[in-house]
C-alpha cells in the first residue's frame, strides 16, 4: 500500500484530469452508477468534535474509496487545525487497499473547488464584468484559482467580516494576478460582480435577490450540513436555473432546502450537475437569466479525485 | 500516524488486556454509551465481492476506530486471501489519526475468538466432558486456543465436511495438547461434548434439539451475516438462557432470528452479553441447563481490541 502525504499528493495532482474525473463522477451519480451508503457521523461533545466517514464505489471504476474527515473545534489552542482527514483508496477487484491518501482534508478542498469550476463553465454569462467571492478562507481561495482555467476575467470582488482576513485575501488575489477589491457589505458584491462564489460557513442569508444583476451566476458551496446558509430564500426562488449536486442531500440541508421549506420553490424546478453535464437538462438559455449551483459536496467526488491520485502514481 | 502490519500486531496484542477492554465494550454497548452508526456496504458484483465499514466510539475513550473489511471470493485464484481489512484508530480528543492496523482481519477474527473465550468463562457448565468445535478453519481454530485459559477440558471433537481439512485440525489441536477426535456427523458432537462452539458459515442448520446433552453450553459464532444458520430453531428455542451480543443485530440476522421468526421464541427471553458480564441479567443458574450465545459480531469490539493494540504500542 502507498501512503502519500498532503505534500505528495499537491504534487502528483494533475488538475484537468481531476476535473474530468470529477464531471464523469458527478454524471454517474446522477445515472445512479455510484454506490454512496449513507454517511457514518460520530459526535465528541466532551472533545467538541466531529467525525464523518463517506464512502462511494462508482460502478465500472478500479477502485473506491473511504474517506475519514474529522473537526475538532478546539484543536487550534493546541497548535493544532480543526480539520484532518485521509482517504483510504481500495482495488474493487481484489479489495485489497493501494493507498492511504493523508491528505489532512486537502483533496476534499480541492475537489469542492473543482465542482465550483465546473458550475461556473457550464453557467457563468459569457461577459464576466467581476467575480465576487463571498469568504476569504481557504475554500474561497481555492475557488478564486479554480475560476481562472474557465474565466479571462481578473478582477474580484471579494467580501468579509475581518479586515484582517480581507488584507491577506487582497495579498493573495493580487499576487494570482488580479484587481482587487475588497468590502464587508455583501450588497457591493453582487452589485459589481455576475460570477460569485459563496464559500462561506454562514449560518444566515448574506446575499439578497434584489441586489442581483441580471445575468448572475452564483456557485454556493457553504452550506454542506444542516443549519448553514448563505442565500436568501427569495434570491433562490428567482432564479432562472437551479442545478444541484444532489436532489436527496440539497432537498435535506442545501441552500434549496430553505426555499423547499418556505414553498417558494418546488423540486420539479431542480436539476442535477451530472444530468447537465450529460447534456440531459438545460444550462443557461439566455445570458440575463439567474443561475445558481447549490453544492453539499458527493462522496463521488472523494472517490474520483482520490482515484485520479492514483491513476498518476501508477504512470 | 503508526503503521503496523500483521506480524507487528500480532506480536503487540497482550489477550489478557483484550479480552478486558472487549468485555467493557460489550457492557459499555449494553449501557448504551458506544456510538455504532449504521455499517456500510458496498457489493462489487463483477468482482465477486463485498465490503464493509464498522465505526465505533466508546464514550469517555481515548480513541475511535474506523474499520473496512473486503470479502473478494475469486481472490483465491489469483494467489490472494479472500479476506482482507484494517483498521484505523483516530483520537477521540483531537480527530487525529494515530494508527493505521493492516491486520488483514486478523484483529476481526481475534476479537470474535476472544468474544468465545468470555462466553464460555460466563456460560460453560462447571465440568467439561469435551470441547466440541464445529468447523475446521481459522475460526474454529482460535476459538478452541482462546477456550484454553477458561477451561481445563483438553479433549476436543472436530467436526468437518472434508477428511484433509479434518486431519489438519487434529494436527493443529494435537500440537496444542488435545486428545483430538474428528467426525463428519454433527451429532456426534453434540453427543460427546457439553461446551460446543460453532464456527462455520453454514446457511442450514447443523445442530438439533434431541442430541444435546443436559447443561451444554454453545456458542455461535457463523451467522454474522443475513442468510446464515448453524443451530436449528428448535434448538434455540429448548435453551434455558439465550444470551446475544446485540438485541437488535442479533434478531435481524443471528441464530436467535430464525427461532423469532418461527415463533419458537420471543425477544423477552434474550439478554444481552454485556448486561450478563455487569451483573444485570442472570446467567447459568442450574448445571443442567442449555445456555446459547448467539455472537454476530459487534464494531465496538474492533473499536476495542484496536485501541488495546494502541495502548501497548504506546507503553
Amino acid at each position: 500500500m502507498k501512503i502519500l502525504d498532503k505534500q505528495q499528493i499537491i504534487a502528483l495532482l494533475d488538475l484537468e484530469l481531476a476535473t474530468l474525473r470529477i464531471e464523469e463522477g458527478f454524471i454517474a451519480f446522477s445515472n445512479g452508477k455510484v454506490q454512496v451508503p449513507p454517511v457514518q457521523a460520530l459526535a465528541f461533545n466532551a472533545a467538541n468534535g466531529d467525525c464523518c466517514i463517506k464512502t462511494a464505489f462508482v460502478e465500472g471504476s478500479d477502485t473506491f474509496t473511504v474517506k475519514v474527515s474529522t473537526g475538532f473545534y478546539d484543536n487550534p489552542a493546541k497548535g493544532l487545525d480543526s480539520n484532518d482527514g485521509l482517504m483510504l483508496v481500495c482495488s474493487a477487484h481484489t479489495g485489497q487497499p493501494l493507498a492511504l491518501l493523508q491528505d489532512q482534508g486537502w483533496l476534499t478542498c480541492m475537489r469542492t473547488a473543482l465542482a465550483g469550476r465546473i458550475a461556473a463553465r457550464l453557467l457563468a454569462p459569457r461577459k464576466v464584468k467581476a467575480i465576487g467571492i463571498l469568504g476569504t478562507g481557504v475554500q474561497a481561495r481555492m475557488q478564486l484559482e479554480q475560476l481562472m482555467p474557465v474565466s479571462d476575467c481578473r478582477r474580484v470582488i471579494v467580501w468579509g467580516r475581518s479586515d484582517k482576513e480581507l488584507q491577506s485575501y487582497q495579498r493573495f488575489a493580487s499576487e494570482l494576478g488580479f484587481e482587487v477589491h475588497t468590502c464587508k457589505q455583501a450588497e457591493h458584491v453582487a452589485r459589481e460582480a455576475n460570477l460569485i462564489v459563496c464559500a462561506t460557513p454562514s449560518r444566515t442569508p448574506l446575499l439578497k435577490a434584489e441586489w442581483l444583476q441580471p445575468g448572475t451566476h452564483i456557485t454556493a458551496v457553504g452550506a454542506d450540513t444542516p443549519g448553514k446558509q448563505e442565500l436568501d430564500p427569495a434570491l433562490v426562488a428567482t432564479a432562472d436555473r437551479i442545478i444541484v449536486d444532489s436532489l436527496s442531500q440539497c432537498s435535506q440541508y442545501g441552500e434549496v432546502s430553505h426555499a423547499l421549506k418556505a414553498g417558494l420553490i418546488n423540486a420539479q424546478q431542480l436539476g442535477e450537475l451530472g444530468a447537465l453535464l450529460a447534456g440531459r437538462i438545460p444550462g443557461r438559455t439566455d445570458e440575463d437569466q439567474v443561475t445558481l449551483v447549490d453544492l453539499t459536496g458527493l462522496a463521488v467526488q472523494d472517490a474520483q479525485i482520490s482515484r485520479c491520485v492514483l491513476e498518476f502514481v501508477r504512470t
